[in-house]
């Protein structure tokens, strides 16, 4: 294998006014817990695989005795309204132009599937441990900022957004696709399932689905409780220090 | 030389039912040994050389005066009822993605000679150091698992296959090809001609040839010999300490 | 995207007798301080981006909640006899092999418009922190370096001129384009709007034009100030050691 | 440029009986002295430049204040009987694909001229400070190690040749062309002129050509009775240490 290749399952005919939604592995594993949780709850169904060579060039071992290559995954969600293609997978790539190949190749992909709207989620890092998490986003297009400035923060991330997340919407913009980087706030160190579930109500707004969340919820609460506990501690050695600092890096 | 590049000896024909097995360098260099073996005992005959500018920029000087790349190359190995292509060589590709072609060039030339089926060879570091060593198995098919979990010890492996042993039954599910990575137990800090000789043994069982074994149950008594004393060297030091402990890494 | 792109809006028609000046972040960062001054005063209007699979894998989020590609920008000046095209842009590419990409496309994009003069500029670090700044050249043909010996220092210069202010000169030879390489003489650790003064008063009388200094002028008397106190600052400390002696690598 | 290119003047015509002979910066820069030597005393001429992406992406700045890129350099000296095309340069590509890349290139270029026979010069590091330097090769065929077994030293070194001076040979023998690497023994950690000369004396002898040693050999004393001292500075601070060691590395 010389270049990044999807293979797309027979029969996947054409789909409804599509949405591309990403949740590859990242920052707080936000994207990749939200787009999973979808994927299960809301029945997703995979219809291509993304094999790269520039993905390690090791394979998986799984607990039957299989074996199989790292990948990225095209999942087909039908909502009421429109089609989802939900992205996730095991890696991104591993250099800077494999990286741009990979994007590339997921626009080529569904371009053919004719969607005009990305929506890639992430998480940002404001090293915020436990409370309330906010929802931030960047668009590649004024509309869209100003359609969704009630429902998503932009322009308090600062900085840049490194991978797919962000390569796919600034790629889009060349090839006229709107789409947005959806960022769930976490602190960074941990996976997040709490910031994942902000993020997740939001989709479920913007898309007008609804979404069984107590499975998440459980596990949100489950880390907060752990984080809590580990805030309480370094509290205790720290005797009164600001609580604002961000103890873990 | 932009590219992998395989050059076949001419007269090679067509082949019987041939199966492809590699024994590329590893961990333990158990496939390496066990390939070298059955070429050297069963009379392997050189029909290929594959050579790529992802294998390190440096060539060999023979004991002779001689020069030469460094290379992978293809044996035949005929036995009664079908033909076996052996890749044994120097080395690995040292990128990422100068695996996935070399892995891909090799794919191309198999198919080319209508191989159905691909076993690779490789170590599995448990740490043992002596005793009696497993043969673990992966498959990138279930029936594969179903018609050999008799023979190899499959599901009890974990993690990832790095290299050419992995990449090969990997992307050989794309091309519908059944595809097999035979791993000898090992400690990983060794050559194991011990563990060698226990993967040997379930070749011959599986493609029913007959090999003499001695050289080989000679090299790995002398090197278990080896073994031993350093294990026993470690016990005193450690005066009593747990044994199951991997000692070195 | 699988390689470096030029992307040029419509509309830019034919130029007049256009000489291509590149100003990319470099050694106190001269030359970029140099052509986003010219380009805000002079009037810059842009005509082309380019984006590379070899800038990193990452984008810009603005202040106002956008995203945007990493990428290198070519505006256009028109003076009263010639059409000046600029290219300033956030990154040079990462790898070796990507620079002499991104440098060939700029040579093919500006001799589609017919360019036969390009001057780079950057910046030559001398260690010297303070004081005039020389401007020194290096061209890339015997008969520019004769035609500006009374502009330019020739030959002061030693070693090598890393990235695209080096590569396109060099480049541009091959092409039977002549170019230059300006450098204004600057610490290298500091950001030197001084230098970038002592360039650009150099340019203003290579192609006839006037520009008003006052705001970098200003810049660069803030600048001498803050170097002028760690000077002295050093000096205190090191009680009249050698002055000539670069302190700050 | 987005690959290795060679450029070659006009007007080169045919060359009779022609003979690559190739000396880069390596071990002791003994092919580079070697070849500049012979391209110096019996009046070579460029004849082609060759430019690689996959060297560093820097510039040349020369003494005048010219700019020009790093390159590989096709001399053509005109001997009695036969033409002798030298190939000296500032450097090899810095990766390893890359040193494929451009060795290929270099044997389409002299394939085109009908050259059938090649010598690489590079240096064999033994460590050895002072007094008498053989001269090992390695060749890519026995006829050749076979001609030249009284001439050359062959099979006494050991390990592999890194870079072109390896490449070449190697990849020559997939294009059955003989070729032969001539390395003159050398400490390693200096320039050596003095196995240069010993390196020199051989290839006239090889190709009947008259030179003249004067300078070289003059070259070679000096660095000869700088190498004395440090040996005698050596022993000194060992105090009758044992003289075989290699003491710098």
């Amino acid at each position: 294998m010389i270049e990044t290749t999807i293979i797309e399952k027979e029969g996947v005919g054409k789909l409804r006014n599509p949405v591309m939604v990403t949740g590859l592995p990242g920052i707080g594993l936000v994207g990749q817990v939200v787009a999973k949780y979808m994927i299960k709850k809301l029945g997703g169904k995979k219809i291509a695989d993304l094999y790269s060579p520039h993905f390690p060039h090791q394979v998986m071992m799984t607990s039957k005795g299989g074996i199989r290559l790292l990948k990225n995954k095209f999942y087909l969600i039908k909502l009421k309204e429109r089609d989802l293609i939900l992205v996730v997978g095991d890696v991104q790539a591993i250099t800077g132009d494999g990286q741009y190949e990979v994007a590339g190749k997921m626009l080529d992909y569904v371009q053919k599937h004719k969607v005009k709207t990305i929506i890639t989620i992430g998480g940002y890092s404001s090293g915020k441990m436990s409370g309330e998490k906010k929802v931030f986003a960047a668009s590649n297009n004024l509309k869209t900022m100003n359609r969704y400035k009630d429902m998503f923060v932009f322009g308090e991330t600062k900085g840049s957004i490194v991978g797919v997340a962000g390569l796919l919407p600034a790629l889009a913009l060349i090839r006229g696709i709107d789409a947005m980087c959806v960022m769930g706030e976490t602190h960074g160190s941990y996976v997040d399932p709490s910031s994942a579930k902000a993020v997740l109500e939001k989709l479920a707004k913007l898309f007008s689905f609804k979404i069984d969340m107590e499975q998440l919820e459980a596990e949100a609460k489950e880390r907060e409780k752990m984080i809590k506990k580990i805030e309480s501690e370094i509290e205790k050695q720290t005797a009164g220090g600001n609580k604002d600092i961000t103890y873990i890096r």
